[in-house]
């Protein structure tokens, strides 16, 4: 049991993690600062926070867990606000979709005190942002990667193990740099491409009319293009070297497909098509083997 | 009411319209027909036919509805296999997922019957196969596009309208140009995205562990990666010339993407991301127009 949560940013993510924390009994007390009064206000109303501080420090002051749930390129700020506030016991996390840039910005900001930052990656989200979709079952069954450092303090490793678990999650543990290249593969590039999915077709005059056409296919395929513009600039920024190369990798794959289908070699397609649905279905029963 | 619905292809699109139609109580008997010995005798145990043909001909024979639900390039030999049924009341339509080439096709093996065929594309489906996954709503609340030729029966026209629309479908009619052009654009695009995503993770020596970390975003995205390789093999074939114009467009905003990403314009990128956004979020709600 935490006596105080001091959550620093109060947006889908946060604001999902203060209610399921709660829910499971963990904490005390939630104290909430968001750079938004708007959203801090939300947040408060909507009884994701019970106290709004005006500052990260004084959302943090006197708290036993800190989690920083702001868009990846602002957590060294975030950082740099909870400095004077942390104490040997502090469990501080993240919840960014990348890790290196990440690991980086808690060295420059928390200096010495690094050893009690646990950074964490839980695998879940929504196409909608905010703290008006915060969501008490979003963790629930989801995967989280912690990618402690050298220094990170042993304890604070296995506490923070403890709270995701408690709230329904499965931890893993990985380098970050491991990290970042698995979620270029299975996360950044997806979201590259249902974003220049949606911009081809707005790119075309008769974009409209093709969409008024589309069925739930597209539905699902395109669910993440809605994603928050200004978290996901980050995540591509942070992780530019591996979402560039898996980019790479994927266009060798699609020009493969596109070469069979222009010379109708529909032996060919049909083999790669198989091995794709073949690898889908097998991930999808759990079975995560390559072909 | 129709007294024999004839069914050539009894898999998951043909199995639904039958389970649909019986339920709307339009259909007095269905009988049907497969080239697979297997489906029709699970087609029979599973109630999704009342009676197993042993050709297309005695499936159609004293049909008043037949419905050809076969991988699109089996349409022309579906339609051969009936041509002697065909009588001037007789409504024939297909579920096929593209038109332009089911055209051609139909004019070829109905010849001077082709006035009886109202080429039909439901836009619904799922990513298993087979009668096993027929589901009597499958249809449900779906578009459904009518490509008639200038030859179609206006009667028959408003017959296939009356039939989806009983199914609980919105139907609109535009020419096969068109439909091939918006499929390629909001279907087929994402299926070959879908299959050369899966075919990218399969391609890298750690894709089994990348694909351990995968999320609830990547299992929508690739949702319709699993879909049917014989089916997909022919849609692309036939509607290549769209689909790879379609898929030019695409690699083009990738490039755009990729190339904001590797020279770090965080600003112009978080525009074209907000744009993509922008696009699904109003698509969701309802609004297609683009940006």
């Amino acid at each position: 049991m935490f006596e105080q949560l001091g959550l620093i940013g109060c947006g889908l993510m946060g604001g999902s993690f203060a209610l399921a924390l709660r829910r499971a009994g963990l904490v005390r007390r939630v104290v909430g600062y968001s750079q938004s009064a708007t959203t801090l206000q939300q947040a408060l109303q909507l009884g994701v926070i019970d106290e709004a501080a005006t500052s990260a420090e004084l959302a943090t002051a006197g708290a036993d867990l800190v989690l920083i749930a702001v868009p990846v390129a602002a957590t060294e700020e975030a950082l740099r606000g909870i400095r004077n506030s942390v104490h040997p016991e502090m469990l501080i996390m993240d919840v960014g979709s990348t890790k290196r840039d990440v690991v980086d910005a808690a060295r420059r900001a928390l200096a010495h005190r690094i050893g009690n930052f646990v950074p964490a990656h839980p695998i879940a989200g929504k196409e909608t942002a905010g703290v008006a979709s915060a969501d008490v079952n979003l963790y629930a069954g989801r995967k989280v990667i912690l990618t402690p450092l050298q220094e990170t303090r042993p304890a604070l490793v296995q506490q923070a193990e403890a709270v995701w678990a408690a709230l329904g999650c499965r931890v893993t543990q990985m380098t970050a740099e491991q990290h970042d290249s698995a979620l270029a593969c299975v996360s950044h590039l997806p979201h590259l491409l249902g974003f220049a999915m949606m911009n081809a077709v707005a790119a075309q005059p008769a974009g409209s009319q093709y969409l008024a056409l589309a069925g739930p296919g597209f539905r699902d395929f395109t669910r993440i293009a809605a994603s928050d513009p200004a978290v996901w600039r980050d995540i591509m920024m942070a992780n530019a070297d591996e979402l560039l190369a898996q980019s790479r990798i994927f266009r060798h794959q699609l020009q493969t497909l596109e070469a069979l289908v222009a010379s109708g070699d529909a032996v060919a397609l049909e083999r790669l098509i198989a091995q794709a649905s073949l690898t889908r279905t097998q991930w999808g029963t759990g079975n995560t083997s390559t072909p």
